[in-house]
Order: C-alpha cells, then sequence, then structure tokens
C-alpha cells in the first residue's frame, strides 16, 4: 500500500489494556487552565517510570464545563484501578487545588467512581461545605483566593494503551515536519492523548539489553546510525524514525486517532522526504489489541 | 511602609535548604526544547508529594548552548542529593532522552557531580560512544531520529527554598492581574524557579489539622470566606490573597526575585484594587533564612 | 434585567451594512497558517483608517481544508465591494503569497466572485498553471520553496459591522479579566471577528471633536477620570470600562457572539467588580442593525 | 567556503537607505503588549505595498520600561521620514491608543524628533493633560479604561533595508526548519526585524515581468518547479529555498544578524539537507550598502 508515495508497511501495532478517566479543569481563563492542566499531566509520559499517562485531551467552551467557565480536558491512563486514583489524587492536589482560579470537574460519568473531591476535601480542616445539584455532590473547600469547588468523584472506564505508528524520513527535519503535522491532526480526535513531549517519541525501545539491569533499550533495528552495526530494518535512504504513541478509551477511537495521524503524516508525501510508516509490536505476544495499519488506512 | 498606596506588611519569609541542579535542553528548535523542557519539569509543585521542585529558569540562544542550538535552562531542587539524583535521571530518562531532537548537558559546573547522562547511555545497549570534548565527558547514545547527545554529569550545588509572598487584594481577578506582572518581573531573574501552575498558588497551609491523618491544611487566616468563622489575618476590604513561592541558588537570588516580584505587583496599585503585600512563615523556628520584605524593598 | 448580580442597560448596539469575505489559509504546520493569517489581518481594527476590518475566525482541521493540510479561515470586512476587493488583493499579495508552505483557498461560495488567485497568479510570469477541479478554478504558481496553490475566486457577502456591547467594572484588572473570558467564548462562534487587539477596545468614542479636524474623540461620558467633569454616564463605584467590537455575517451571527461574550463577562459577577453591561449607538440613526441587550440576553 | 556541509556562496545582499523608529509599548501584562505591537506591526511586509516595513524587536523587562511595566519594543522603517511619520501616527492611533491597559513611549532618543503622542493627544478633546517628566512631555489621554500615557515624540534615525540570505536546501520541511532555526538566532540579536511572517519569505522576486503593468516577478532562477523551463540557477539536488530579509539600524546591525541566522541555518548542516547559502543582489546597482557572506562568515 502506497500513500501519496510514502510506503505502508503491513505491519500492526499492539496495544493493552489499561483504566482511564477524564477531568475537567476549569479556571478564569484558558491560560490558567492550561497552567494547571499542564502540571498535572506533565512528567506522565510512560505508565511504568511515571506511574501513570496523561495528557491534554481537547479545550473546552464555557458552555461546555460545568461552572460556564473555559476549561481544558484532561485524561490520566494508568495499568490499574489502584494506581490511577492514586495518581489522579496527588496530581489533582498538588497541580489544580493550588492553581489559582481553578475548578475540577468530573469528565467521565460512566465506569467505577473514583473520588476526586473526595479526599482533596480534606485540605478545607473542616470548613469546607458539601453541595448537592441534580444529584451529584461538589465540594467547597476555602483557600486563600475564595473557594475551590470540585464534585466528589469522576469516572474511571476500561481503556487501551500503546497505540502507535513510526513515520521514517529522509532527514530528521522531515520527520519532525511530518510528526507535528500529524500530531495537529490528532489533537483534533476526541477520547485520545498523546503523552511523549509535543506527542512524540524518538526514542524507541526494545525488549530486553545486554545489560542485566534493564528490561528495555534502543531499538537498534530502527536507529540509523547502527545501520552497519545491526540487522537494520532500515533501507540506505532512510535516516530519521519518530514514532507517536496513543493512549484511548476504545480501540475505535485509537484506529481514528491513528487515521488522522498516519494521513497528515502521508499529506508532506515522499518529495518531502516522508518514504514509510510502520508500527511497533511483539508479534502479537503482549496484545491483545492489534491496529493493522493497511486495514486502517483502507 | 507603603509602595503605591500597598501595605508592606513587617514580617518575612522563611526558607530552608535544599540541594539544586540545572540542566540544558536543547532542540532542533525552541518548540521542541520546551516540549521536553515541559514534560520533565511537570508534576514538580512541591517536594513532598512530587519528589521535586522543578521549573524553567530561562530561554537560551544558541551562542549559550553547547550544541550551538536552541535551548532552555531547567531547574530541579530537591531536599538532599540522593533525591535529587533520582528525580534527574527518571525525569530525563522519560522527558529528555525521549524527545525528538534534543540534547542534554551540564548547567552547573560547580559543586558536587551528579550522573546526568552516566546512566541514560546504558539505554544504547553497548553501541552508545564515549567523546571527550575540552576535559569534559559526553556520551552520544544511538535512537530512532539519530543520536541522543548527553553529558556525562551535571553539577550539585546548596540552594535555598521556598522564599515566598503573598499578594491581598480586593477581587480574585486583581490578585491575578498582579500574580501574572510578577511572575513575568521574576522570570527575567537568574537561578530562581517559581515551581506552581503559572508560578502562583493559591492554597496556602497551615501545620497540622482537625483531621490527625493529615499534616497541613487550608491557612484559614487568610482564606476570605472564613472571615466570619475563624480568627482571620484579613481586613473586610480584602477578597482575594495568592502566594508566589520561590526556590533559588541563594538567598541573594531569593532576594532579587522578590524584589522583583513586588515591585511588579506594586505596580498596578492600590487603586487597582491591591492592598496588601505579606509573607509566610513558622515564627522562625523553620529557618534558617530569613527573608524581611520591608529590608528587601529599602 | 439583573444577571449574577451584573445590571444588563436597556439599551441597544447599532450597526452598519459592509461587505465580507473568508479565505482559507493553509501551510506545512499551523504555526505557518498563523504566521501569514496573523499579518494578512494586522493592523485593521478599524475600516476608515486601515481600510478594512479583519481577523482570524477560527482554526480548521485537515479534513477542513480543500488541501488537507492544517490551516484557519480568516475574515475581511470593507464598507464596500471595490475596497474589500482591493485589501484582499494586496494583503494576500503581501502575507500569504510571501509566507512560507502556505497555500490560499476560498472560504465562502456564496455571493458574488472577487479575484483570489485571479491577479496574483501574474506573479508567476507566464511561468503558472491553471487547474480545474471539481468545476473550480486554481492556480499554480511558481516560488522559491516550490508552488503557491491558490483559487481563482472567493464569494464576497453582505455582513454587518459594529456590533459591540461596554463592560463596565470597578477596577481595571477586573475589566480585562471580564474582556478576557468574553472574548475566549466568543472565538468559538462562527462567522465573527472581534478586529481590535486581543478583541478589545478601550478607547470609544463620540462623534466630533472640539478640535473642527476630528471627527471623532474619546467618549468622555464614559471615562472614569473624567466624572468630574464632564456629564458623566458612569456611577461613582466604576472606574475602569472596555468595549468589544464584533463584525460578522448576519444578525443572528452578532446576536450569538454578544449573547456569548456577555454571559462570560456576567460569569465573573458582581462580586468580581463587574457591575454593568451597556452598549455604543447613535440613537438609532445610523442603523439599520438594532441589538437590543436584554433581548438578547432573555 | 564550507561550514558544516554547507556551501557559502561568493555573493552579497544588497540593502537600501529607510529611515527608523522605535517604539516602546508597555500594558498590564506581556500578552495586551504584545496584542498591541503585533495589530501595529501587522501587515507591513514590504514597504511599497504596506507603507512600512515593522516588526518587534524584543520583549523588555519592567526594569527596562519607563513605567516599570512589562513590555515589548517595536520598530517601524519607511523610505522616507515624512512616510514613517504618517504610518506611526496612524498605526499607533489604530491598535496602541485602542489597546486595553496600553502606554506608548519613545525607544530611540537619539536623530530627529517625530510626534508620538503629539497628535494622538487631540483624541482627549480638550481633556488630555500634559506632563513633563526629567525634561520629556508626556500626555494623559482619558480614555474608558483610565488613560492612555503616551510620549509626546519619538526619534527618527537613518537606517538600512533590505539586508538578506537564501537558504537552499533538499526538501521544503528541511528548508523552513532552518529557517525557523535562523530566526530564533537573529531575534535575540538588538536593532534589527525581520519583517515577512514568521521572518521569512519564500516569493522571492526579480525585477520586471512580461507583464508590463508588473515592476517584479516570481524569481524563475531560483524556484524550483522550473529547473527544466527557465535558466536556473539551481543543483539538481534543490528542491526548495527560502530568504530571510532583515531590516537594521546600522550595517553592524545587519551584519550580526546575518552572521548569527546563517551560523544557525548552518547548524542543521548538509547531512539534514541544507546545501547552500545565498543573497540576493541587483549587481551593485541599487546600493550602497554590501553584505558579503564570506566575510561576515570569517
Amino acid at each position: 500500500m502506497i500513500i501519496n508515495g510514502v510506503q505502508i508497511d503491513d505491519t500492526f501495532a499492539e496495544a493493552f489494556p489499561m483504566r482511564a478517566t477524564r477531568v475537567i479543569i476549569t479556571a478564569q481563563n484558558l491560560k490558567w487552565a492550561y497552567h494547571a492542566a499542564n502540571a498535572m499531566t506533565g512528567f506522565a509520559t510512560s505508565v511504568i517510570a511515571c506511574g501513570c499517562e496523561a495528557g491534554i485531551e481537547r479545550e473546552l467552551a464555557p458552555s461546555e464545563t460545568p461552572d460556564g467557565r473555559p476549561g481544558v480536558a484532561a485524561m490520566i491512563f494508568a495499568m490499574g484501578g489502584k494506581g490511577l486514583a492514586k495518581q489522579l489524587e496527588t496530581r489533582a492536589g498538588q497541580c489544580v487545588l493550588t492553581s489559582p482560579t481553578s475548578a475540577l470537574f468530573a469528565g467521565i460519568h460512566e465506569g467505577e467512581k473514583i473520588a476526586l473531591g473526595k479526599n482533596l476535601r480534606y485540605f478545607g480542616d473542616g470548613f469546607q461545605i458539601s453541595k448537592r445539584i441534580n444529584g451529584k455532590r461538589y465540594w467547597r473547600v476555602p483557600v486563600m483566593d475564595g473557594e475551590f469547588l470540585t464534585e466528589e468523584t469522576t469516572g474511571m472506564v476500561k481503556a487501551i494503551g500503546g497505540g502507535n505508528f513510526l513515520i521514517l524520513a529522509e532527514s530528521q527535519p522531515q520527520a519532525l515536519a511530518a510528526c507535528e503535522a500529524a500530531i495537529e491532526a490528532m489533537k483534533k480526535i476526541p477520547n485520545v492523548i498523546m503523552p511523549f513531549p509535543g506527542g512524540v517519541v524518538r526514542s524507541g525501545s526494545k525488549v530486553g539489553s545486554k545489560y542485566k539491569a534493564l528490561n528495555a533499550s534502543t531499538n537498534d533495528a530502527f536507529c540509523p546510525t547502527l545501520k552497519g552495526q545491526t540487522e537494520t530494518d532500515l533501507s540506505p535512504e532512510i535516516e530519521s524514525v519518530m514514532e507517536i504513541v496513543i493512549d484511548g478509551l476504545t480501540d475505535e477511537d485509537i484506529n481514528k486517532a491513528m487515521r488522522a495521524g498516519i494521513q497528515a503524516a502521508c499529506g508532506l508525501g515522499a518529495t518531502r522526504g516522508i518514504r514509510r510508516i510502520s508500527a511497533g509490536n511483539y508479534g502479537g505476544k503482549l496484545g491483545p489489541f492489534l491496529f493493522h495499519l493497511r486495514k486502517i488506512m483502507e
């Protein structure tokens, strides 16, 4: 399969089950909603070392938020419910409760309820006030700038982590340009985040290492500088490879995001140095979610 | 003391010793240097819950970076050297090694050496190459987009955490406007970071709580909505209080940042609703660094 | 009428007929689409002195643009068709044709056709190539970075200029905060632009002046510093007034934008210093479009 | 001459005399200073069609501005003093006087005095107040959000327009990446602006055209798509060319900016597709300022 001169490999991305939640952060204006959301979703690129994977999903108009103020939706993914709840509580307490003019609400109402304001409320030292509106419980916690308004719980649902594709290009600036195009397009798809810095990861890894203490190491088959030293998967004209990793609520969400991203990357085309799209997998052993590139792009 | 109609309290901020390091992150352009630096310094508002306090110190011209590319300087503060080294390694590994086109260098050459590329290099699975230039050791680690270049070590120095001041205003938008003015001015001072979201914290705390499990709770004496329910420190016209916390390398650095910030906040003046500047302390018991507001503003 | 403690005056905004067009600017990524669009819509706050009023309407996903690349929609308003065509040609030629990687397309297909690429094509010095796709004519103009692709014409439609409302607050930072909230909300409404810097104008004018050469001068009745010197329209607690001007395709579009903006401004409420919403008019003489605040907010 | 694999042509940029001024725009915060400055310097890429060339020179700390607030310095260039004065007055009146919380000051004190607030003051309709501080005259003009403070005059000095260099690359994304690196570096050099969108122009022109009404047309010798149809100046591997135009106060300023920009572009190197740096000139006939690339890069 060839799109605009770019080869789509006959391969698949392999993804695994996670748990996810979404919260809505509002503030006096979008700038401060982003300050809180960026802090809360920072240092959250990979669940193993960071405890979760997190990102901003999208911007919300005042008409879309519970308190009629501007806001953003942020999503957090973890391997299990307990870890997710812990990360949510710590990150919300450190980065949203603290942030000027902010309020914090549930962004999913399905699934299992996990604590949002339920534990944060104790910061109020007994001065907090419970409020019930339309069957939902909120907390008003007195803080120095006024009150921190937060919903009692948010929903936790099943989700999928590790959707991905690789962009192979003739040079680093071209690979980066294709990634930027892909990320811009993917940000407009709901229910997904791309957890790495700017949405892109350039240090793809293989399982195992010659150093016993390490579980993972550089994916030498995809490193352009190692073409002569290892069994490479790269043809001579490929000089740079970048990967986009996607976490999403359902396989359909990840499908849509991968499709939008690959389409945008191929938009630059072979004449602008984009040569091949591939994906990372573990031979289908990790599973159970497989995203076949060619099926997605049909 | 009155500046532009704003009362400067006769009080002091109380700060404590920390350990700090600075790193330089470069990339193909500033946008991607910021992506890496924002990820690395995210979720780092308060050392107790986040493991460190971190922030971007400033933007660097190509002529100021080791590899002649655009970059940013980021600083990380922790309670001790071991914790700092651990946070640096994990955050650099997850957020800079992974980030497209990035390189990572020491930002301080004094003090004790701590690992920067020294451990990250093992990701290269034996393909990494050591390089010595002008007496400094670097590592070239093969990654998918080319190579990750990183310096062997960076310096760790004594530092100070917890410099702070409070802005008391007639309304929340006014307090926020004064904080924005203060943060813009403080960002131009070297050797300091303001670790909270957007540089500001609105949930000041007191030691202790009526809930035994909690060590800290809302500073009710500074909560405008609690004026009638607690022994308040606020006069009737104060309706919003925000705090700026500063970590810096020396007390002179924190002095300069506090001075610039208070000056900028007072620039709005009493006619724009800014009424009082105060500071948080523990009666001098925590110490040993005391920052007297009036001495700073003389 | 009172919303969240804010008085809505029993008055109306008065607007007048204009001509408008919309164009779509695409580029390699959004950053460069914005560079071109910001340049093209700069210095375009008021039609009398700038020749047109212009602004960015909204961001476009690749799936919404003719060439499948990221883009933005920009709108230009002028008093008549001839002036509009001239402004469009000059601004597109100076700011979009020149901008790296850009392409330029029609953003309205109704109304009268006016030249877009039709005249710009001559820059190609005879090397330009015509292309017809789905009944539309395009030009491919050779430039140094490759080709400038542009559509032959765009549509010009009837439109309305001068929708507006005033925010009256207890202080300048509060008025500004309410304007920021209003503008964020209004940017999400289609078919409108707010042509002043950041969407806001603080120098409202009255017709006439004591200096004969001037047709307009400061609206002294709304200047807080002139309360003692002129017949003021401001009560003692009002210390700052800001205005938002809206140009839109239809009165329904301006209605929606005014509603969203006033709602957002009132969201801050009287407790945050927002006291009154008013509007500017000429006693109904300029007309013919009248926007009654209370009818809009019903 | 070869830098990092990139050929530096043995040629020169040719520039011509202009007049220039600098103004300082301050506001409640940087965001609003930028709103005013971006509006004022918009649609100002080329003096012939826009009336002037303008751009933001740099950001200013509160300690660097006359009123101790955050600000930006903007520069305007025109062919003669009369045109410059007219552009300054119109643009300042439409884009700075109108912009919430702004103030406007001289940014150069040498040279001939031209009107800044001198004419804008009449907007105050007789309510404006003159103020003399340290020998400089200011005007306080009552406006709806409070007062517009502006200095009576600013300085106009001799300047140079049309410094430039060309970046020749193997593909459009690579040329763009090199331009972004160059612009980031050049923005840190004082006394210069790069007036095109994002600092870059991709539609280089030659004098004359086959259409008699046109004075300039596409520089076909540098258009990659015309290699087979015209006498090209491009070797087969060059597929994209972009230009950076610089206006500056002195030839030394332009020298420094060109040097910083070329250095940064060459930083990407031949391995990332950057192959050649050239410059635009008229055979030395336009003059009188010649910038020899190899001399600059020595």
